[in-house]
């Protein structure tokens, strides 16, 4: 179960440049290219002669040409030459909306004539030469919504990441939910604590003593239909934890789109935005290999979480305080693709009434 | 959806011989070997005493012997002995008609009372000592039908073939494809050209001026159950093409014998006779190292075709020009398929209606 | 099919100590660790927060912590603790009634009500100083019935061992089958015959001179559920053979424990109790990398047998013989299968007439 009509991030701008891209999406198969003018084009990875996958062609002056047997795709879904044929009468295969925005490729699977740009997130730091971004993409076989839990309840890295980033703090601090129309917020403050290496490590690149006791924040931000940001961040105890003044604390944000794949998987973008030594490279490379190497942790809990609900689908789960954000963005979901079908049905009921097809 | 009553390919001579083969051809389980007097013997992969596939056996003396339990069966499918037991009565497995002819093990997967030796393709070239023939096989997974298609239209070289025998004036020269009962035939015909690399050798090797330009062919041809036969050649600009004295033009036979296995995958058995350098058997690797390569980069497109026909079952496939002859072979093989359906549920009618079962 | 109310060797206690053990058995996700007085606990593998796997955990003080977000389990299946939650109102997980014994793991899959400890084979070779086991264990993609088969009736040994233990007298020498209740006895003996490889070493080890003529046996017990323990071994020839004096022959025990983990799929457990140089840990070591070999030769056999049967259900097997041991296995498990049905049957009825649920 997941929104169709929805901006979901689909690829990285390098995956689709120079070569087609072929990506299922929402259960649609795409093929994504840049058209003649360098924007970012999706269209159904189905050739409209006998079937053949898009993505196996080439790009040639913008325009998908068939690796089959030559025929070239219009960005918008039309047949527009084939060698040695008449293609005017060749049924158009579909184009999704697409746009290239804050580093990334965004599509809307669902119905196009509700596609808005303005939709998509406004992600400050995406332009702010203040803020640094490095992040990665890895395939996960579960239900979208299982990585929405695991994001909004942050008390797994005391388990999940024993090793690396959790400390026990996380699950002896109680967290807060507080949901606001679709969107959620759980928020956890640990004050006074020392801070974890990660955080010493900024602490020092932004000129602080890292041996002081700090306020540590993740305030967790879901929003539909898959994204997750994570403020995260420590400043020195006292002086007003996540709105100290800019001198006084260091901070980042964990980037999380999920996309939805099938009803079983998922293409999951995760990254990090740092607004610290935002030119340092290097910085950047080990960050997002260590974050790379950390969220690879939860991939077989959450596999293996899934073959466990397909295999007892009819036992229900606990929704306790901190699965709330979690359970909040079910609600969510599930009202707006009872919406989605609710139109379709509609639709569909009015199409026939009128004696439409 | 595929023809049963007729001959196909089974296998290569030396891949029953002298170890039993274990092949699904058509849906059914078959096991190959060579009975007492080197003939081909086709049985169902089953041992009539637990079910064990007959394929882990061995040969003794013409005979399958399970690899089981020692049970030893007969050409005709009935049970010849078994140690310490008596097999009167155990139930005879299916004998599938065999022949071995032309350098290949034809099977007849259907009824076997149908089965005519004389229904065989006649193979000039293979017996012709002034053709030489080699090839090998592939397996793919998709239906027989795609790969017919594959090999009625060449246009498809322009872009598969793009880096080895592909060359534009394959997809600038129209074909033509004219039909005779079951039989189909694609012919396209390029004059005046420069010989390709191939053809170039060829020319050569003939003792021809391979710098003259030539009236260059293709003429695919079609016949059931799924065997396709292209004639290929160059000749000295002018002379007559195809027709040319054979002083003034060289050509091949590219063959094509596609044997389902299943629904969606096939056995595909491909070569190339050829009438130049007959004993040169270098010349026969090359070319059949040379043509395993282009042929294998077919096979990426077709498995991924097959894999969106079944995403979208109910789109409908364009019928071009260039596909005339993939048409006509769906044509015949649904006509063939729908009167084996009539005559069998005719059958059981009867059957039915005299108490028989 | 298999019996659900008996006790399955589940692992080698090496297998659940220190981590825990996810295994299914019998079509239950189970989870295997030890508790805080070392005793084996066997739970459902489902964390009741949100069904992750608790096999993904760890063990701390005796009870299972998640791996996920902490909760923790107690030995009853009954959530004990989760970090910073009451976890009074959560629903217990099953637990399944398991001891360690005879230096394995058994677990009962079925009624928890009608387990009982006494049902345990007694297996004499397992506490006797005199005897020595060692073993080891396959995953095999069959039925559980179909390995009963290949143990019930060794002539197979003369075709899949042809190359290690197998040897013409075995299918030239009859066997005999006899049933008691549940259990069934199939015996071949073969006089003075001489020991092959493995015995005549048994000999040396015994201080017998190996190149007399032996009476050698082989005598398979089959027990419900899958038990299927061979007495094996040689004795001088003419000196009672299985009855002969302790010092005129030596013998084993080849111990077959197999357990269902799907209706197509089993844990086998193997081994050998031999009850001559006990203490020798290489010849231990040396019998079963042997035996490992041996067994392994199966195993492709009875999967494809398996595939066989898959693929064509309709066909019956032939029961020989030979096969008796492997026939009344089948009934003795049928029987037991269709009483466990019929009391479920007869429980659900009463519930619904007494209103419950």
């Amino acid at each position: 179960m997941h929104i169709k009509n929805a901006w979901y991030v689909a690829a990285s701008p390098v995956e689709i440049d120079p070569k087609p891209l072929g990506r299922m999406i929402c259960g649609e198969r795409m093929v994504f290219h840049r058209g003649q003018q360098g924007q970012a084009v999706a269209l159904e990875d189905w050739c409209p002669h006998r079937g053949a996958p898009l993505s196996l062609g080439r790009v040639v002056d913008g325009q998908l040409v068939c690796g089959y047997h030559g025929l070239t795709m219009g960005c918008d879904g039309r047949t527009v030459a084939m060698p040695g044929q008449r293609v005017r009468g060749f049924a158009p295969i579909r184009a999704f909306p697409v746009i290239e925005r804050h580093g990334f490729i965004w599509v809307w699977p669902g119905d196009a004539g509700q596609a808005d740009a303005s939709l998509i997130p406004d992600l400050t730091w995406a332009s702010d030469p203040e803020w640094r971004f490095g992040g990665g993409m890895y395939h996960v076989a579960c239900d979208h919504r299982l990585m929405i839990d695991n994001l909004m309840d942050l008390t797994h890295e005391t388990y999940v990441h024993q090793g690396s980033i959790g400390q026990p703090e996380i699950d002896e601090t109680p967290c807060k939910t507080t949901v606001d129309g679709d969107t959620a917020t759980t928020a956890r403050f640990m004050d006074g604590i020392q801070a974890p290496p990660f955080w010493r490590m900024a602490m020092r690149a932004h000129g602080l003593d890292d041996s002081q006791p700090v306020d540590r924040w993740q305030v967790c931000h879901y929003s539909p239909p898959s994204h997750v940001m994570i403020e995260v961040g420590v400043a020195l105890a006292g002086r007003g934890g996540r709105a100290a003044p800019r001198e006084a604390r260091t901070s980042a944000i964990v980037v999380d789109f999920i996309t939805p794949e099938t009803e079983t998987s998922i293409w999951y973008f995760w990254g990090m935005a740092r607004n610290f030594r935002p030119d340092d490279e290097a910085l950047t490379t080990q960050i997002r290999e260590g974050q790379r190497k950390i969220f690879g942790e939860d991939l077989e809990m959450l596999e293996r979480q899934q073959a466990n609900l397909l295999k007892w689908p009819e036992r229900e789960l606990l929704r306790l305080n901190i699965d709330a954000g979690g359970v909040h963005a079910r609600k969510v979901i599930a009202r707006h693709v009872a919406e989605e079908r609710a139109a379709a049905a509609a639709l569909a009921g009015a199409a026939s009434q009128t004696g439409g097809a």
